[in-house]
């Protein structure tokens, strides 16, 4: 049997949070480790400034996030991410559900690919948007109907 | 430093679902792999029978729900539950919130000892059990506060 990806690794628990200097301090506290540093979408590791987002169907520059990190074993990271101001699928998510697990994760060849059957198995494309300097891109999935939750497919170039 | 837990190994994310068997053949195709067993909390592997159950601080032995398990990489699996009708932090869950992802799950090597640093980090006690003839145990501690999600510690004796 194919599945809709060429994976089935999960490699993200996705959290939208109000505060993440907070809340990055009490994963740190409780899982005995080192508090990460934040990524703040255009400072950091260039990998992870998040450009060129499309949300509803617009691009818009403005869409951003601070991200953290937790490795919890084998490919998994808890994922921490705080959204800016700008409306986004985690602004909106954030001010319609509050705080918490938004999204799981899974890295596929190629998004382009995927995103056709996941749409002919009955999502919608949510947000999608780059990571710097061609490092990858990423696409939100509301897969809610039929899985419960929104699937991030993340697609890496180094 | 030293954590609440002696892990950090994530093992499962615990979504709650109205309809467990159509649920699990969404993800079967999603993933590309066989439709797994539904275990029933009283037929099927002993180890999965849920036994003992004490929700609100009040033992109740019909608190139940029907389980399948995805293996999604490494230590973790994505864990479908559908409550039974009796009211348990399952069933309050899916009445309040709708179906999606509830909790987080982490094997520990003591409940005993790990619930009081949970306790003195702000978490309580949600429910707790046991699984059938000495195969292990559960508690649900409530963390939304500092943590935004509820985290299942898992003992397991064998």
């Amino acid at each position: 049997m194919e599945g809709l990806m060429n994976t089935r690794v999960m490699v993200q628990v996705g959290f939208i949070v109000q505060d993440i200097e907070k809340t990055k301090r009490k994963f740190a506290e409780f899982f005995g480790v080192e508090v990460p540093e934040t990524l703040n979408g255009t400072e950091g590791p260039a990998k992870f400034h998040i450009t060129q987002s499309t949300y509803k169907g617009k691009q818009n520059p403005e869409i951003n996030a601070k991200l953290a990190f937790f490795d919890v074993g084998g490919a998994m990271a808890i994922e921490l991410i705080e959204p800016n101001e700008v409306p986004s699928l985690w602004r909106d998510w954030l001010n319609e559900h509050g705080e918490g697990i938004q999204h799981i994760a899974f890295v596929v060849d190629s998004i382009e690919q995927t995103i056709p059957r996941c749409k002919a198995f009955g999502m919608e494309v949510l947000q999608t948007g780059n990571f710097a300097a061609g490092d990858g891109r990423y696409a939100y999935m509301d897969a809610t109907k039929d899985l419960k939750t929104i699937i991030e497919l993340l697609e890496r170039w180094q």
